[in-house]
C-alpha cells in the first residue's frame, strides 16, 4: 500500500481541476479524499476498464479496448496525482492517465443521476402558452429548430403553425431533426374524414385519448400530423401528458397499470401486428418510460380472476383522466399546421365537429434518438 | 340470481363448440363449467368491453367501443346459452353475442401465455444444420419466404446464399418482409476494411461479439449484413445467442445483469445519441426480452461501491460465455451472400483474417414487428 498526499499546483489547471487532499490504493482500488471533504474509491478492473489512451479509446470516444480481454485480478500497481491529473499502472503494465477532474465526474457516486430528457410535466394550465412556433422559423434550423426540438424533448409535443399545404410536408418536418419510420401504413398515412354532424352525433365523431400503435415492436417514438386542407368547423386536437396523469393515479393502481402484460393487435389482409406490454411502462429504475393506452387495438384482458375488477378500476379510472379537462390542452389545426407528440408519453384525441366539412391530414412516425441527437447537437 | 343448462345440440358446431355443461351468472359476472370440467369466469364489465357487435367492434377486430364509455356497475341482466353461442343482455340494455367457442379460447387461465416468439436457444451443436436459404428461393416470395423469416424468428438468425453483389442489394433484402430503419449511418452503411494480417496482429482483426446500437432509442430490433466482394481469406463471421447464453449464468450475476442501467452512447460531429438500458432486459413478466452488450459503447460504469466487483464478475462472465466456442457459430460469406439477425438477442463479431486483401460489406437495420407481420400473413 502506498499513500499519496498532492494539492494541485498548476495554476493553468487549478481552477479546472478538483483539489485532492489524499489519495490512497492497495492493489484492487484507488481511493480519493478531494479538498472539498468528497471521497471516491475507484476499483482496478474500472479504472484499466476505463483507461483514456489512443491503444484502448478512440478518438470518438468509442472503447477499442474489449473489457473481456481485462485480465481476472487486474492489479493497481501505483497511482500518482500531479499538475491536474492521475497516472495509473496496473500490474499488467500498463499504464492511464486521467485529468482528475475527469475522475471526479465519474465518481461512483452519479449512479442515480438517469440519463434522458428533463420532463417538465403539464396540465391544462399551459394552455394559454401552448409551445407553437413559426414554420419557416423551425426550418431555418439554428435556434427555431432548436427551440422546437427543446419542446418536445421537455414537454412531449409541440405545434408549427403558417406551413406549406403540400402533400409530403409531414415527412419533410421529420426530416429535419431525424427519419421517418416507414410501416406497413407507408413512409406517410392520409387521414382524410368527410365530417357531417348532422347524421351522427355530435360525439360521435370525437376520438379518446389515446397512444398509436401499442401492437408495433418497437412501438414508433414520434408521431407526427400535418392538416392540409380542413373546410369542417369546431373540431379540435387534444393533447393530455400521460407521464403526468400516472403520476396522479393512486400508487395502487399505477402498480397494477405497471405490473400487468396487456395484448395489443392489429390485423388486416397484409399485416399482423402483435405485441406485449403494460399500460404503464417502468424502466429498470422504476421510473415510468412509456405509456401504451390504445381501446382500439387492446385485446381481452387475460388477468387472474381477482384481478379484474381491480385492473378495470385502475384501466378506467387512468382512461377517465386521460379525458378529463383539468390534464388536456386543446388547439385547432388550420390548414398548413403540424403537431408532434412524444408516441410514449403524450396521448392525442379530437373533439367533435360542430359544422360538416372536409378534412384532410397527413402523419407519420419517427424516432426519439434523431430528435435527442439533433437537439444535443444544436445544443453543442 | 339464475342458472341454465346447456348442452349444444346443433350437429353443425357440435365439434367446433365446447359443451357447456352448466352456467350461472349473478350482476357481476357469469360463471361457466364446460363438459370437459373446466371452469371459466367472466365479469360484467369484460364481457361488456369485449362485445363484438357491429357497433362494439370494426370488421378489422379493432373496437369501436370506447372501453372508458362503460358505465360503472355495469351488470349482466341476463345470459343465454344456444346453438353454440352464448348471448348476454346487460342492465344498460346492450347484448353481445359470442360463439361459445370464442369465450373458452378467451377464459382467464391464459394469462401466462405469452405473446411473441417461440424461442429455441441454440449453441454450437447447430453448426452443421445453420439456417440457410437460397437468395433466389427467398426472392420468390412464398414458402422460401417464409422459412427465412421463421428462422429468425424462432433462432434470432438466417443466412441467405448465392444473392447478387450490387450494392443496395441490403435494402433489398428487408423490404422482402419489411421497412428499413434509416438511421444517422443512412439507410444502409457500407464497411470497408483492407485486411493485411501481416501488419496486425491475426486476432487484431477479430472483433468480439455484440450488438449493434445499444445507444439508439428504440435500438433497432434487426440487422442485415450484404457481402459485396471480399478477397481477404480465413476471416469468418461469429454469431451467439444472447438468451442461451444468459439462460446458463448464474442467477445472481443474470440478476446483477438485469438489475442495473449501462449507459451507451455514440458521438461524432454530426450525432450525439445516448440510452440507458441493462444489458440484460427484461419484460414486465420477468423473461428476458433483450441484451444489450457492446463495450465500445458502454459508459463508465456508476455503481455503489460495493457493487463495482460483483457486477464487472457477472460481465466479463457474460462477455466470455458470448466467445465461448460451445455457444458460438461461425461461418463465411462470400460475395452476394448475406444474413439477418435479432439484435436484441443474437450477437455478431467476426474472427481475423489470415491472409491480405479487401473486404466490403454493406449493412442496415430493420424492425421485427414487419418481420413478424410478414410471417404471420405468410403463415395464414
Amino acid at each position: 500500500m502506498t499513500t499519496t498526499s498532492q494539492r494541485v499546483s498548476d495554476p493553468l489547471t487549478r481552477q479546472a481541476s478538483p483539489r485532492v487532499s489524499q489519495s490512497v490504493f492497495d492493489g484492487s482500488r484507488l481511493r480519493v479524499d478531494w479538498a472539498d471533504g468528497h471521497r471516491s474509491t475507484f476499483h482496478a478492473v474500472w479504472l484499466r476498464d476505463n483507461c483514456p489512451c489512443p491503444e484502448c479509446r478512440h478518438p470518438s470516444g468509442q472503447r477499442l479496448l474489449d473489457t473481456r480481454s481485462i485480465p481476472d485480478g487486474i492489479a493497481v500497481a501505483a497511482a500518482r496525482f500531479e499538475n491536474g491529473e492521475v497516472e495509473t499502472s496496473f500490474a499488467d503494465g500498463h499504464r492511464a492517465r486521467w485529468a482528475t477532474g475527469w475522475l471526479r465526474d465519474h465518481c461512483y457516486c452519479g449512479e442515480e443521476r438517469p440519463a434522458g430528457p428533463r420532463h417538465r410535466l403539464w396540465g391544462a394550465e399551459i394552455q394559454s402558452e401552448l409551445p407553437t412556433l413559426r414554420f419557416e422559423e423551425v426550418v431555418a434550423g439554428g435556434a427555431g429548430l432548436r427551440a422546437w426540438l427543446s419542446a418536445v424533448d421537455e414537454l412531449g409535443f409541440a405545434i408549427l403553425r403558417g406551413g406549406p399545404t403540400e402533400p409530403g410536408t409531414v415527412t419533410r418536418a421529420a426530416e429535419l431533426f431525424g427519419y421517418v419510420r416507414e410501416t406497413n401504413y407507408g413512409r406517410l398515412f392520409d387521414v382524410r374524414s368527410v365530417v357531417n354532424p348532422g347524421n351522427l352525433a355530435y360525439t360521435g365523431l370525437g376520438l379518446g385519448a389515446h397512444t398509436d400503435n401499442p401492437y408495433r415492436d418497437p412501438t414508433p417514438t414520434l408521431q407526427l400530423l400535418h392538416c392540409l386542407s380542413s373546410s369542417a368547423g369546431g373540431g379540435e386536437n387534444t393533447l393530455v401528458d400521460g407521464f403526468r396523469v400516472a403520476d396522479d393515479l393512486s400508487p395502487g393502481q399505477r402498480d397494477l397499470l405497471a405490473s400487468t402484460p396487456v395484448r395489443f393487435r392489429f390485423a388486416d389482409e397484409e399485416s399482423e401486428l402483435e405485441t406485449e406490454t403494460p399500460v404503464l411502462e417502468l424502466d429498470v429504475r422504476g421510473a415510468l418510460r412509456a405509456v401504451h393506452y390504445n381501446t382500439r387495438s387492446a385485446q381481452p384482458f387475460r388477468l387472474r380472476e381477482e384481478l379484474v375488477e381491480p385492473y378495470y378500476a385502475a384501466y378506467l379510472a387512468f382512461g377517465r383522466m386521460l379525458e378529463a379537462p383539468e390534464y388536456r390542452i386543446r388547439f385547432r389545426l388550420e390548414p398548413g399546421d403540424l403537431f408532434i407528440v412524444d408516441n410514449l408519453r403524450v396521448l392525442h384525441g379530437r373533439t367533435g365537429y360542430s359544422e360538416s366539412g372536409e378534412r384532410h391530414l397527413q402523419g407519420c412516425y419517427a424516432d426519439r434518438d434523431g430528435l435527442r441527437s439533433k437537439l444535443a447537437v444544436l445544443s453543442r
